[in-house]
């Protein structure tokens, strides 16, 4: 058992700020992370400001977590010293229910350990993620980051990158395939640069104008501006799939109608309260409103081997850990594009 | 050009009373058929009175027809005189779109014709349905009725067969499935019937005691009590599919979390308002919630096959076509197991 440096909060009232942590002993099977970079997902905000419920503190949040292997257990093969690992939303699972079993952790039916606010086992205490100097992890649940990504740049695929390419791949997107993203910010963007990268036609539907050049940039093949309701009809039936990256309220009903025969809307953004479906969104089509949360370890790494071929990362703004709470509120505005990640060596 | 004896309303307050309707004379393609019953769907209540909106009256409807073949065109050859035929809820689509393409003329693109309150250009009119005389239908759109059925009690078939038989077949229902129905009525006790004949385990949710030996008559293998939440906590993530035949609001919600991971529900009842999905209904089992209409030609001519080879017939009501309204009036306060099916020999 090690004390070590971290950011955290003590209470959903309060701001973060430094404190110290307790990581276990390596353990047989145990790879030790020293952590360079992590990326701030809203679900940091969510859990240390007790907004899902539940929050155990104090509370140490971060799940796009990337650095370099310190230590490695005698049982480890996986993974070297100085190798360049990454560590998401899971750090570990039951592995013998069905779900663990297909290669989809993140459903595990007893419950995936989270990398924070979840249960630790060995020590019998909250999980602590990200914003920490180090992690201790089993290496089942260590991804290795190509080398020729940009580190900080990386992190966020950890999170954001996995949570839009599972339901990309489950969900058949690629060449023939035409794919709306909606909602472009942290998953969003990652979604088009996923997408595009797949061989699909991507069609980015956004409220505001402001976003079209960028939405070009990131490898839009087409834009429709969702105010523009000629625009809008004009594409009813259009698309086969849609990514829903918004995680505030919206009239679902008006993206179903975008959708072709057989086509699905999956959410991956987490609005916090219901989202009325018109059944007659979903009936005369055949049409589905579906689901999706991150993806489990052997598709995190299948992604980020692919990111790799096709040098993708994210569009990062690279924060200090002291600046951590005014990022935050830049958060809640919007106000990043289109991620935040903390270089970490600012810990200190 | 004939006038034929018919039963319906001339606005959305007037009861259902006879009138005289025209039917066009017999194309080269077409096939007439003297209709022997009717089947009464909860559609044909809605579309007279108006409650979808968009009624032109008079209105006659009617889309679970069976009976006998009068008449055949000089270009006919799937049918001959004498012949045991139905018509369901389509009798025309563009046939050059997609969906026509794919046998899947119920979403066709430019709309398909229904058998009632669509237009008929071969006359320039309202098409009317089931509750008269004779019918007209082109060839393609006529479907064969196995002989060893109940005539009568194949009727609804046509409609709430085929309502439910297709999104069975579509989300792979069958052996080694665990299949869900919800609402046991017209639709829902011919999803049971249907799902237990493909293999599947059935499992009836009924907010009803009343309707746990019913449910186990018609085929049910288990029957989990909606309004006991102990019942409903321990099939959590139970089911693969759930067929909700509901029509009524209800709080799919409930529902959602007895679908296994990558579980679907499908809604082939139509409830008028919204119904509010959370999105944690859906994203942590990745699980979608869908809609599905009727069924191509093609696929309705393979659902009678299968009840015939299954001896498959819906439990029905016959009824007096002079009674049509008070069965309205019962089918309102779900008074009848599970179908009223009119002898249009009483119309005369």
């Amino acid at each position: 058992m090690t004390k070590i440096r971290a950011f955290g909060a003590n209470s959903p009232e309060e701001q973060l700020k430094p404190l110290l942590i307790t990581r276990r002993e390596i353990g047989s099977t145990d790879v030790e992370i020293a952590i360079q970079f992590c990326g701030v997902c809203h679900s940091d905000l969510h859990t240390v400001r007790d907004e899902w419920g539940g929050t155990i503190y104090p509370s140490v949040p971060g799940h796009e977590i990337v650095g370099i292997v310190t230590h490695v257990g005698k049982e480890v093969k996986k993974f070297n010293v100085n190798d360049q690992v990454g560590v998401g939303c899971l750090v570990d699972s039951c592995r013998t229910c069905e779900s663990c079993k297909d290669g989809l952790e993140q459903y595990c039916e007893k419950g995936a350990i989270q990398t924070y606010n979840a249960h630790e086992k060995q020590l019998d205490q909250q999980t602590f993620g990200g914003y920490s100097e180090r992690i201790v992890v089993d290496q089942d649940f260590v991804l290795s980051i190509p080398k020729n990504l940009d580190l900080a740049a990386t992190a966020p695929l950890l999170c954001a990158g996995i949570t839009t390419y599972s339901p990309l791949r489950h969900w058949k997107v690629g060449k023939g395939t035409k794919v709306g993203v909606v909602g472009i910010g942290g998953l969003g963007h990652m979604g088009v640069k996923i997408a595009k990268a797949m061989g699909a036609h991507v069609v980015v539907i956004t409220t505001s104008p402001s976003k079209v050049e960028d939405a070009k940039r990131l490898g839009a093949d087409e834009i429709i501006l969702s105010s523009d309701k000629a625009q809008m009809k004009k594409n009813a039936n259009s698309l086969d799939f849609i990514l829903d990256c918004v995680s505030a309220q919206h009239d679902i009903n008006v993206y179903l109608r975008l959708l072709k025969r057989d086509g699905s809307l999956t959410l991956v953004g987490a609005p916090d309260k219901p989202l009325p479906v018109s059944p007659f969104s979903l009936i005369p089509g055949r049409k589905s409103f579906a689901g999706s949360m991150i993806g489990g370890i052997q598709e995190t790494q299948e992604m980020l081997d692919f990111c790799g071929k096709h040098n993708i990362v994210s569009d990062i703004e690279l924060i200090d850990m002291q600046t951590i709470n005014e990022a935050y509120d830049r958060l809640l505005k919007g106000d990043v594009k289109y991620r935040f990640v903390i270089d970490m060596s600012t810990l200190a």
